[in-house]
């Protein structure tokens, strides 16, 4: 596993799997269509609840798909970029929130239990002296980035191993508890810094245009993270240019090397191993998008797996989701707090459209007429 | 309860109740503000669902919320109107759906059933031989109302008794089992006609600006629905102008009884009902939406125990939550369906929302630092 031969094999046999699959599965999407015109409501009456269960059909090649098992894997980092001074909050918050994450006092967990999802907690990379205890996922690739500001984020050997562990993650994960839905959250100070100068090097757009207020910051350190942001993508000019003449897994994992997290590669891998396994992909905010974005340029069709939950007030969401020709996402709550939070009342949505499907009572069961009165009355005439 | 003076006073009595109570409750939602800032995410992080916890506060008077009990009352009711076809589906559909929603086979029974929330299906005046046996209220007031194309739905005393007739449903279901909260749903062939030529006569507006494709009638068929609502508008102008004239219950009653159906003027009551309960009140779509628009008429008060659930494709829905100066639904599903099916969706929004607040640790709990870097940084120059 330590080989890059061998990391490359699982990225490519991963990118092969999802390019082999046939999503959206058309049959199942059509006896998903077939069996809502039945249910006792107006055609259509469901609105998006109905949209969405046929796309998970799509994409689990399930004609009556129904979501057993719900996960949410949570993956923390630390970010060298926060000496900067980006974050409303201090580097400390992210070790003492993956504590909370484990006790369970966190708002991931209270929305988790009510909807029965199952959180997976990954320490992706943060910055302690002694890896945290308890039941998390042990798959540290180093005490933080380095800072952005100064040069790249990591090498791209360890850029390269941050999609391969999110791969083997989900890989292990899935194998042991095999779920029907996966949702995509994270945790760390200063990621929405990372998140939004890769949007920036990725769209080519001015940084001022997707930059946000991250955990709420004032308008001063809003000055100084976009400062900090064009920093970035100046001292990392060379890695950006080149990797825009790439394309594939090499395109993705300059741009990771140069701007990106720990959490956010793993995010990327765990996303390429749900599509793999045909397990569809709930975005939640920013972090968690340009996650899904970096996925997508490794593998073309694993857009064509994802959900957008929420959209989050971060400019650089929507282009991220516009990028990903995602739609509207369905909820749109001014929620901006990350933990896979958006994706947890996505999953729900996901949840009750798919129990609608399949327990709603058809017209030839509830004995419910469905002719036309306009018939019946031009008849009576 | 017969007695004319008798139903007036009941609906007298629940109007100064509700004038009575001091909501918002200022005291209720500072505390649960104070909370908020208290618990391990960034403040304002989880946007919406902060709001709905503060305002269930203030309609409450509890400072910290739960929502133990959750209850759906869902009117049906038949429409004379439907002779003229302007439904989709024949008027038998009533009380098939009715039977429907006893035998749990309909959209609203899966919702209620995954998010906890007890259903009361009301028999408001479904035009059938028999009463429909089974566990459900017996309220009929007739066998559906009259056609009001060609004339009032029905007589002012007829109106004055729907209202009081949802009061006394609610204080007696909440006497045997108290709800935190209640959405307001209905089944009635032919009553989004019925909730639009309300909407147009109360609002003044042209009929065509207010008017939808109820459960998804063509455009001939839209067409017909909207000269049936002109004639109901122009039949009915005496008594629309008087009520114009008028104010408080004498106004909306006048309305009812021009205009309405027997299941919008029990929801009407019902919402009262649950205002002088301090129970917050979850709105549907359009015809739900112009019960409340009735009961704010009689209880000008009313609207501030009010939450909207989603944003029904009726352009009608839009107005009526602009008059009750509602602010944006916190869902756009493109739901269309009714039974409160979108009040269900919202029930459990609000339902997680008080659960964050009471269930989340605060920064102290969990030992999560709330230091400003920014104040540390420059402390280290």
């Amino acid at each position: 596993m330590n080989s890059q031969n061998l990391i490359n094999s699982t990225i490519n046999s991963t990118v092969k799997t999802i390019e082999s699959l046939q999503v959206p599965h058309q049959q199942s999407i059509d006896s998903v269509v077939q069996r809502q015109s039945q249910l006792t409501k107006p055609e259509g009456a469901l609105g998006k609840l109905e949209a969405l269960s046929e796309f998970i059909a799509g994409v689990t090649a399930v004609p009556s798909p129904i979501l057993h098992r719900k996960t949410i894997m949570v993956a923390a980092a630390d970010h060298g970029v926060t000496e900067e001074g980006v974050s409303a909050y201090p580097k400390e918050v992210t070790p003492q929130m993956v504590k909370n994450f484990l006790q369970g006092g966190a708002a991931i967990n209270v929305l988790a239990d009510s909807f029965k999802i199952e959180v997976i907690v990954i320490d992706a990379g943060i910055n302690i002296p002694s890896p945290i205890q308890g039941a998390l996922v042990q798959a540290s690739l180093g005490k933080g980035t380095k800072n952005i500001a100064i040069g790249p984020a990591m090498t791209y050997p360890k850029a390269t191993e941050t999609i391969t562990r999110g791969i083997e993650i989900f890989n292990d994960a899935h194998s042991k508890r095999p779920t029907n839905i996966i949702g995509l959250g994270e945790m760390g100070i200063g990621n929405t810094t990372s998140a939004s100068a890769l949007i920036a090097a990725i769209s080519r757009r001015k940084p001022s245009t997707v930059v946000g207020l991250g955990t709420g910051i004032d308008a001063l350190q809003f000055e100084r993270k976009l400062t900090v942001i064009e920093r970035a993508l100046a001292v990392n000019v060379d890695i950006i240019n080149d990797a825009h003449q790439m394309s594939g897994p090499e395109k993705a994992i300059s741009f990771l090397a140069a701007l990106g997290g720990f959490e956010i590669g793993i995010l990327a891998g765990i996303a390429l191993g749900a599509a793999a396994n045909r397990v569809p992909i709930v975005i939640d905010g920013v972090t968690s998008g340009i996650a899904v974005l970096l996925a997508n340029l490794i593998a073309p069709d694993l857009k064509k797996f994802t959900i957008p939950s929420h959209l989050s007030p971060e400019p650089g969401h929507k282009v991220v989701l516009d990028i990903l020709d995602s739609g509207d996402p369905m909820l749109d709550l001014q929620m901006r707090l990350g933990e896979g939070s958006g994706a947890a009342l996505a999953i729900n949505l996901c949840d009750i459209a798919c129990r609608l499907l399949s327990d709603m009572a058809t017209f030839a069961e509830a004995a419910v007429s469905t002719i036309d009165p306009i018939a019946e009355i031009e008849e009576h005439k």
